[in-house]
């Protein structure tokens, strides 16, 4: 089984580059997906293991797909393994 | 913002069918991602939040790639809204 690891670091360096391709501040993606602005911080520094549902709804204001977000962590995680 | 119902429906859907493909039962899934069997099963139910470091463990068991995984949720999305 191959070890995938910093996954945690990974969604929130994908949350973050997201969010910043969009112009929008922690405030108003937390505004919009309901989920407060110290979570949203939190989950971008990799220090939240965040669950579908609220991934689901980040993804959502991010207006992103479930397969463009995942393309993006695989993209991470084989950089980390260089 | 669109509303994307069901998550974790969704999610158990696509873990169950990519679980079968594999030729995987419950027990050998947990065994080898280090998850209760019962946990498992109520994922695959959709009656659990997962989080991403359980879903990168599952899907590490799996084979299966962060983008696979979310083109398969694209897909179920997609279904439940014709």
């Amino acid at each position: 089984m191959p070890t995938r690891p910093q996954i945690r670091a990974h969604v929130g360096d994908v949350l973050r580059s997201k969010r910043e391709e969009r112009g929008l501040t922690q405030e108003k993606l937390g505004f919009a997906g309901n989920l407060h602005r110290n979570y949203v911080g939190s989950v971008e520094r990799g220090e939240r293991n965040i669950s579908v549902e609220a991934l689901e709804r980040w993804l959502a204001v991010l207006d992103l797909r479930w397969a463009d977000f995942g393309r993006a962590v695989d993209a991470k995680t084989r950089k980390s393994k260089r």
